[in-house]
């Protein structure tokens, strides 16, 4: 179903004239699974996003699906247990998203180390009896040599044991379109690019509507609605501060920094979980995609602008260091790091908790005396719960207008791209498929490339052949770029080439060549005049410097 | 076998007249079964008590055999299968100490609840997997109403559920007691009422004997030994200071406090496990036994005079409001505690964790300068396995003086009284003894109870029935004194009413009728003279005035 600028002009005129039953504030994952709740539920939702979707936390996490095995030694079994069967909901409703695959979480007998072999054993034990895994996927544990045989990459040294275990990879970006693209199909009025700048409110002082800004051509409206939530992630406090009155701090982000190399400087075959060595009590992830490996973690405490969080040169050392002590005859170098992000984990202070070091993982939904409902904190992979218990506290500011809506199991709803015959079987759907692409003259890689990425929307894409062969682009690309235009808002070279495709992370080299194509054809099909087209280029400059590291880079050979 | 004050002459002799290979200084749990394990092995190995033995920390435990399950909540699984698994072990070397039984942890909804109904099933199938529970003792969730049909005292206000899960009833002063008799039986010389006053030193600097002083009539002499182990528990620190070097302060010990009440003001079926209600982050026990329930805790940290623990006005209110907030019809007061006990838990500080709350349940070995070797922290149920860990230490200082013993599994002896044919069917045992108690002239239940308390030993105890005949005294208690004077080593009546019968907490009212031909026999026995006679019974009312909290209940009339 389109969702393009076209489709955008049309929703700025509704979202004006309507009054909403629901207002939602913040297109990242958490908006987009209330969206998708509502609109499943026959609400009339609006959702504004000031930035793209998925800008802000839901495009920099470690793109994983996972259930949070360390928060086993907090004995936070509860947390574990509802992420941890997320997984599945999301590897059936996505497939095209999130695939089970086993993940290694290397034991060493080092000072500082999480888990011993007989605590790794009991954890993984643990955590498959909670996500209710079946034997298909049951973990086991291997010995020293077994994980270097595996893994010959890892330092060997103190290494006792490994534990193989079940986890997802996924695209956190993708997986907030996706719930998007589903929740517009089933009638959520949903833009982005604009900002809620104001709260109104009735006489009686409740909040009923705000005043949002389209940031493309600074035009300011009203948008009145029941009932208001703000699901803005690490901006909930912001938002919240909108309101009438003083709010007490609530959240406590975490800056996450990952670091993407070439595959063959860190060649891993799977998602490997360790401790970082450094006695700190933090585990990173070190994760193959591609031709590319990454790695992060995401648990520094944090001050300073949310919008772009940004590296420090603390952060590449700290993370080099402990890649290096676990790979050693990698030997990384900030020149090694071809692209990076910085993002945010929007944790909140449990209340409940006087311990310093409780921050939650969990979330938590408040109501402001304003009405102003917020929901903040949680994981990626639980959003779909965290709209159900969200949506526990709207149904009662619904009963206050007297509004009941039928009942929905979003469990059982496919997100957009994930109608596929058998989502266990989703690699001989990909094959399938492919042989679609390679009729319209794409390579096998290519096609095949594009059906997983895609799932069942691909036949859509494959459909825009003829538009794409007008670009002067390669045929995958131009495919991605049409596809995006009609099917996914894309209004910015970003939003394509971060949001919708990932190529700023995992192929920022390819993004030189692409980019005057793809700037010109946004021009002509968004109607940039030459002014807007260089600010867009300036800034997508300035995102490919920022992920490069640019300026650590040149600090660097200016030292030497 | 023989083990008695005529013994013990002996003994002190034999004592002053060899070079010991090991000596222990402590007569706990933990130096019991450090003799056990080093008289299996064939070490000359020699034990000295300063007080009784269990008089310290193994008689003022809560008296059952656990694996922690609280410690689960920090995930410290290690311990938690170790101790757990140990369980069987005492549950099949003494099967007349350690019985399984169900114990119950109710759930409640309220602030502060270690458990919600999800992690404490969680938290039991975790236990039970660590402890490699069969399914004949699997634990099991119930419902509110079923956990209110099985223990209708309980509160109902905010139960959710209870789970049921298996644990063991012991009695700790008797584990150790017929650990030393095995002990001794096995070839370890060993005395009670002998205190380490000072240590000995080779020309080299290395520890090499102690003087040790009878403190029943203040003789010193010396006891040379290749090897000296500190096993004294709380008074680890103090014992170490004796040597000759400035000593880092490792104790951290506890306080727990445990109430005697009759069963019919606290009517429990079983062993309850629970939060306090308080908000404290603690959790007690309340625990029937016989006509009696005892409740309490261990976790108060505890500055004071090792010997005698007071209990304060302060952990009586304490204790009763948990209790009360529980069982609100219960409505205990200060005058309903008949017998109570404070006993310190000798936690040692964990040196790989910087964290305050890091007190570590584990236990420790380690070597000062001088060579003792010094065994300390634990939990009582781990004392065989603190026995294995600490032989690790012991044979690396036997190597310096060319000496290596046999390897023994003591997992595999059972204790004196354990000798029975199925330690899996003890109740069928107890029923076939008890038919040659009542010949004897006992009555079915006094028999039964004597055959359950000293297990295969009681055909010992029943062939002292002559001898019992001629006390003044009721036949059952007449023949656990002349048992206890002639096995066990009782040489003062607090020996007998406390670590060997127990009385002292569990029928406390019944000793005003037995102390005057107790005190009548033991001194004919032991060879008192008045003086000393008057001495020991102004002892035992102090004992039994500080256990019926006489102070506490005076100064509240005083009040009124």
């Amino acid at each position: 179903m389109e969702f393009s600028h076209e489709t955008r002009d049309k929703t700025l005129r509704t979202l004006q004239q309507k009054q909403w039953e629901l207002l939602i504030i913040g297109g990242g994952v958490t908006g987009a699974g209330l969206a998708l709740h509502a609109a499943a539920r026959g609400i009339d939702v609006a959702l504004v996003e000031m930035q793209d979707f998925a800008a802000g936390a839901s495009s920099r996490s470690s793109k994983l699906v996972h259930g949070g095995l360390r928060y086993l030694k907090q004995f936070d079994v509860k947390l574990v247990a509802d992420v941890a069967r997320e997984r599945n909901v999301i590897g059936r409703n996505a497939p095209h998203i999130a695939q089970p695959d086993y993940m290694l979480m290397p034991v060493y007998d080092e000072e500082g180390a999480s888990f011993d072999t007989f605590s790794a054993e009991v954890a993984l034990h643990l955590y498959d009896y909670l996500a209710e895994v079946d034997e298909t996927w049951a973990h086991y544990m291997v010995e020293h040599d077994r994980v270097l045989e595996e893994e010959p990459a890892l330092n060997s040294e103190q290494l006792k044991a490994g534990g193989f275990y079940l986890d997802y990879t996924n695209d956190d970006a993708r997986l907030t379109i996706e719930t998007i693209k589903k929740a517009h199909e089933m009638g959520a009025a949903i833009v982005n690019y604009v900002k809620a700048e104001a709260f109104h409110y009735s006489e009686d002082g409740q909040i009923n509507g705000i005043s949002g800004q389209n940031t493309l051509n600074g035009e300011s409206f009203e948008i009145r609605a029941d009932v208001v939530v703000n699901a803005t992630g690490p901006w909930s406090d912001e938002t919240r501060k909108q309101g009438k009155r003083e709010t007490e701090k609530k959240m406590f982000p975490t800056k996450g920094v990952h670091f993407v190399v070439d595959h063959d400087k860190l060649p891993v075959k799977r998602t490997i979980y360790t401790d970082t060595g450094q006695q700190d009590n933090r585990m990173f992830f070190i994760i193959p995609r591609g031709d590319k490996t990454y790695f992060g973690t995401t648990d520094t405490p944090f001050e300073g602008t949310y919008e772009e969080p940004s590296i420090t040169r603390e952060d590449v050392d700290y993370l080099l260091k402990a890649v290096n002590h676990r790979f050693p005859s990698a030997n990384l170098k900030l020149k090694d790091i071809e692209s990076s992000w910085a993002g945010l984990r929007p944790l909140i202070q449990d209340e409940d908790n006087s311990d310093p070091s409780g921050i939650s993982r969990g979330h938590e939904v408040f109501t402001e005396e304003d009405g102003l409902i917020t929901i903040a904190g949680g994981k990626l992979t639980d959003y779909r719960r965290m709209a159900e218990d969200t949506f526990e506290v709207i149904d009662q500011a619904f009963e206050t207008y007297g509004k009941t809506f039928k009942e929905v199991d979003t469990k059982i709803i496919p997100l957009s791209g994930g109608d596929v015959p058998d989502p266990s079987a989703f690699a001989d759907f990909v094959s399938e498929q492919a042989k679609q692409g390679i009729k319209i003259g794409l390579s096998e890689a290519d096609a095949a490339f594009l059906a997983d990425w895609y799932g069942s929307n691909v036949t859509d894409l494959f459909n825009l052949s003829e538009e794409a062969k007008t670009y002067d682009l390669p045929l995958k690309e131009a495919l991605q770029l049409a596809y995006s235009l009609k099917y996914e808002m894309v209004l910015a070279p970003a939003d394509f080439f971060n949001r919708r495709t990932g190529m700023l992370f995992f192929n920022i080299r390819q993004i030189e060549k692409l980019k005057q194509p793809v700037l010109d054809i946004l021009s002509e099909r968004l109607g940039w005049d030459s002014q807007t087209r260089d600010n867009w280029e300036g800034e997508l400059n300035a995102r490919m410097q920022e992920a490069a590291l640019s300026d650590l880079k040149k600090e660097t050979s200016a030292l030497k």
